[in-house]
C-alpha cells in the first residue's frame, strides 16, 4: 500500500497493528470521542504519600505488558524514567511499553532494558541519542511509534494508546498530589505535556524531590488526578533541564537566513498588530525571533501571542510589550520558568490545547507564522526531522507537524548544505511533516515557495528576495555536494511515524550494515 | 422502601427513575468511571464566533427534550439562563431540562416556562425564590433533582446526567472560546462550577459581554472545550452578582454563637499551624471567621488553606498571612474577585476538585473545620437546608453535605429559634446532610456534640463550654416556641434530594393547601 505521499507502507505492521494510511493534513477532522476513564475514588482520611518507588510499584500492581508514561520537561536532566524502569527491571518484569513524550541521551539505560526484553515498546514524539540509535539498529522488539506533540494527547484522549501508569516527575508536589513545575531544585516551568497522562492514565504517581506543605500552589496538575505521591532525593539534574539547543545563532550564514526569513514574513504581510508567532529553539530559528523583534519594535507593533516551548528570548518580547501573551507548553530555560511563574500574561497550556487536532481548537490553529527547522526537505516540500541522512533516528516531529498544519505561514529555515550533505533532496529519508503544510523554505542561497501558495508567490515576487523553485534550490545544493549516496535499509520496520491524526505518514527501516 | 436514615422513598420515582437509596456518607467510594465525551473537532480556519443566541441555538440544533446547563457564578444578577430559555420558548420547543448549578430569584421567568411545558425538568444544587416556590407547589412536570456542589460534577463526569448544551456566561471571552471571570462588567472571579459542564457537555456555548482580543488570559476555561462564542450586550447585573448574604453578623446573639463556635474549635485542638478552614457566607458563619482570625493573629498561627465560596473577609486572612493559600470555587464579592485575579496564592478550583466524592480526592477531604448553617436540625444531627419549616423549598445543599462529609470538625452554627420556630426538632422536614457528618451544633443556649464523636465530648467536657445533649437543646427550643404544627404534605414528590454520591437521601413532597 502507498499512502497519499507515495510512501510504501504495509497494511499491517507486526508489533504495531493495522495501519491507517496518511491521507492529507485535514482528512481526519470531524466527530471525535474522548475515552472514558476508570479510577479509584479517594475518600476523606485516605493518604497518598508513599515511602518509595517500590511501594508505588506495588500499589499500582505493576506487571508484564503494561504501558507506563513519562513527560519530558526535565529533558536531558531527567532521572525519573531511568529510575522507574530500573526498579521494574529488578522485579523481573518484561514487555513494558514506554510512552514518553520525548527521550533524550540521558535515557541510555533503556538500551539495556530493550536488549533484555524489559522494554519492548516505545511511543514517543522525539528521540535522540543512544536510544534512538539502538532503535535504528533494531534492538527494540516492536517498532517505536513516533507521534507528534499534538498527536500524543489526541491518542491518549481517544484511548488509542492506553496508559496503565503515568509517572509524573514533579518539581514540586504536596502529599495529596497537587503538582507544579515552578519551584524546587528541578523547576522546569510548564508541565503541559503531562496533562493528558494525568487525566487519562489508570493510575497516576507523582514523584517529587520537593515535597511542600499542602497545597502546592500554583497548581498545574491537580490532586483530583493523582493517586500516589513519592518523595525521592532528586528527580533530575537542573543542568540537563535547560536545553542545550536554546542559543541564538551568531554565525553569518544563520543570521543571513534569519534576516531573509523575517523579510519573507514581512513581504507576506504577516508582521502586523495582533500577529501570532512561534519559533523552534534552534539557533537560526531563534535568530528569526530576534529579527522579528527589531521590526516589531521599530514599527510599534503589538502581537497577540507567541507560543510553544518558550525561551528567554521570547520572554523578552513579552516583557517589551511586543506580544500581549505567551502560550507555554514547555519552558526551555530558567528565564522562561521565572516568567511563567510570575507573569500572569505568560499562560500555560496542556499538550492537547497546544496541538491536538481532535479537540475544539488547538493553539496551533491560531498561529500566523511558524519558524521550523529541517534535516531534509524534498521537492514536494515534505520535511524530515525524524532521521538523519544516514537513516538513523535522531529526533522526531515534536510540535513540527502540529504547528506547520496550524500556521498560516510555515517557514522552514535551514542552511542549504550541512556537514557536506545537501538538505534539499528528491526524496527525504523519512517524511515527518507533509509538504502541504510547508509554505516557504529559506536558505542562504535562495528561497523556495510552495507552488500551492500562489498568494505568497505573488506577494514575494514583488520583493527583491531571491525567490527560486525548490528544484533549483536542490540543484544548487547538489552542485555543492554532489548527489549523496543512497542509504541502504533492510525490510525491517523500526519506527512507525504517525501523523498528528494517528494515520501513518511513513515508516523507518533498519539501516543495513 | 426506607433508606438508612429511615426516610420513606419509593423504589422508582416518576420523572426521576430508579432510586438508589442513601446508604451512609462513605458507602459509595471505590471504582468510578468518568464518561466518554463526543465532540466535533475544530480545524485551522474554523470560526467560533456567532452573531446571536439564535444562531447558537441553530448551530447546537436545540430541540425538544434536551438538557441544557448553566453555572451560577452571576448569582442573582444572571441574565443568561432567562435569555436562553426565552429564545428557546419562542421557538415552540418543549420538555427542556435545566441543569443549573443554582437557581435564584432572578430566574422567576422559569415559572411561566414550567407552567407552559417549555421546562419540564430541573437539576440544581440550590434553588431559592419564585422558582423554588413554584416547584414546591407542583408546577414542574417532573421532580426537581437537588444535588450538591460536589455531586453535580460527579454526576456530570460519570455521565449520569448528560448535558446536551452548556451555556456558559463568560465575563470575558475571546472569539476562540477562552474564558475568564476576572475581567469585564460582570466579573465574578472563579468559574469553578462551569468546569465540568465545559468538559462533558456535547456542545458548549460561551456567552460574553466582554469580547476581548485573543487570547483571553488568564484562561479559566480553555478553547479546547468551547464550540461557539456569542457576544451579547450584557450577561448580568453586577449588583446581583455580589451575594446579599455576605455580611458579617453584628447582632449580639450571632456574635455570641460565633465566639462559642471558635471556642469549640479551639478546645477541640483544631486551631493550630497548618489548619484548614471553610465557612459559609452567612452572617454568623462569617463571624466565626472573624473570631478565628483574632485567635490566629494572637497566637501567630499560620493555616494551610481556607476554601469555598470566598469572601473579602477570608481574603483579608490570606493577606494577613493567616493562611498560606485559598481554594476558590466561587467569589462572593469584589474583593474576592480582585484577589483571585491578582494573588497567585488565591488558587481556583473546579467543582469536581472542590467537592466530588468520585475523583482522586476533593479539597473538602482536606478540611479540618467547616462552619455550616442550618434551617433545621434533628436529634440525629441530620440537617435541613433544603426546605423551610413550612415545607417550601428555599435552598439546598450547595456545598453543605460535601464539606460536612470532608471536614474533620463540622460545626453547625445557628440561633436556637428563628422566626418563633425551633431549629432543633425530632425530625427535620427534609434531610439535606446526614447527621453522621455533623459533629457539633452551636446555639446561643447550648452546644450539642454528636455522640459518635466521643473524642470531642471528652475534650470539650474539660472546657467550661455549655455542653448539653441535642435532646436537651431541642427541649429548650420547644419550651420557647411550643411544639410547631406539622406541615401537611400531599403524596406528590416535587423534589428528589440526592446525596453527593447520587443516592437519594430524601424527597420533598408537595405542600397541601
Amino acid at each position: 500500500m502507498k499512502n497519499i505521499l507515495g510512501r510504501e507502507i504495509p497494511d499491517y505492521i507486526e508489533g504495531y497493528g493495522k495501519v491507517k494510511p496518511f491521507n492529507g493534513a485535514s482528512a481526519s477532522y470531524g466527530i471525535k470521542t474522548k475515552s472514558k476513564v476508570k479510577l479509584t475514588s479517594v475518600k476523606p482520611g485516605d493518604k497518598k504519600l508513599l515511602s518509595s518507588i517500590n511501594e508505588a510499584l506495588d500499589k499500582v500492581k505493576i506487571k508484564d505488558g503494561m504501558t507506563i508514561s513519562f513527560h519530558h520537561h526535565l529533558r536531558n536532566g531527567d532521572f525519573i524514567l531511568n529510575n522507574i524502569v530500573y526498579e521494574i527491571a529488578k522485579r523481573g518484569i518484561k514487555n513494558i511499553k514506554i510512552a514518553a513524550s520525548s527521550i533524550f541521551p540521558i535515557h541510555e539505560p533503556l538500551v539495556e532494558h530493550m536488549k533484555n526484553g524489559v522494554v519492548t515498546g516505545i511511543v514517543t514524539n522525539y528521540i535522540s541519542g543512544p536510544v534512538a540509535e539502538a532503535v535504528s539498529r533494531g534492538y527494540l522488539k516492536t517498532p517505536v511509534v513516533m507521534m507528534t506533540h499534538g498527536g500524543r494527547p489526541r491518542s491518549i484522549e481517544s484511548g488509542e494508546i492506553h496508559i496503565d501508569v503515568a509517572f509524573i516527575a514533579a518539581p514540586t508536589a504536596d502529599s495529596y498530589g497537587n503538582i507544579n513545575g515552578v519551584y524546587g531544585n528541578a523547576a522546569c516551568g510548564s508541565l503541559g505535556y503531562a496533562v493528558p497522562d494525568a487525566q487519562y492514565a489508570d493510575k497516576v504517581v507523582a514523584i517529587t524531590d520537593n515535597l511542600v506543605p499542602y497545597p502546592a500552589c500554583p497548581i498545574e496538575i491537580s490532586q483530583e488526578y493523582v493517586d500516589y505521591v513519592v518523595k525521592v532525593d532528586s528527580i533530575g539534574n537542573p543542568d540537563g533541564i535547560v536545553s542545550g539547543t536554546t542559543k541564538i545563532a551568531k554565525d553569518p550564514v544563520g543570521l543571513k537566513i534569519a534576516q531573509m526569513a523575517a523579510r519573507v514574513m514581512d513581504a507576506s504581510g504577516y508582521i502586523k498588530n495582533n500577529m501570532s508567532f512561534q519559533t523552534g529553539a534552534g539557533g537560526t530559528s531563534l535568530a528569526v525571533a530576534a529579527e522579528l523583534e527589531k521590526i516589531m519594535k521599530d514599527r510599534g507593533i503589538v502581537g497577540s501571542f507567541a507560543a510553544g516551548g518558550i525561551t528567554g528570548y521570547i520572554v523578552d518580547m513579552l516583557d517589551e510589550g511586543l506580544f500581549r501573551n505567551l502560550f507555554d507548553v514547555q519552558c526551555f530555560d530558567l528565564k522562561a520558568v521565572e516568567s511563567y511563574r510570575d507573569n500572569p500574561k505568560h499562560q500555560g497550556m496542556g499538550g492537547s490545547m497546544y496541538g491536538s487536532p481532535s479537540n475544539k481548537g488547538a493553539v496551533v490553529n491560531n498561529l500566523d507564522v511558524m519558524i521550523l527547522g529541517a534535516t531534509e526537505i524534498d521537492t514536494d516540500f515534505n520535511v524530515n526531522v525524524t532521521t538523519g541522512s544516514n537513516g538513523i533516528i535522531m529526533g522526531g516531529s515534536g510540535g513540527h507537524s502540529d504547528t506547520a498544519a496550524g500556521a498560516k505561514l510555515a517557514i522552514v529555515v535551514t542552511n542549504l548544505v550541512k556537514g557536506r550533505l545537501p538538505i534539499i533532496k528528491d526524496k527525504v529519508t523519512t517524511i515527518t511533516t507533509p509538504g502541504e503544510s510547508i509554505d516557504v523554505v529559506v536558505t542562504e542561497r535562495g528561497i523556495a515557495i510552495n507552488p500551492k501558495r500562489k498568494d505568497l508567490i505573488e506577494k514575494l515576487e514583488k520583493s527583491n528576495l531571491p525567490i527560486i523553485t525548490i528544484e533549483e534550490l536542490k540543484d544548487k545544493a547538489e552542485k555543492m555536494t554532489g548527489k549523496p549516496e543512497e542509504v541502504k535499509f533492510s525490510d525491517d520496520i523500526v519506527a512507525v511515524v504517525e501523523y498528528r491524526d494517528g494515520t501513518v505518514i511513513d515508516v523507518v527501516k533498519k539501516v543495513l550494515g
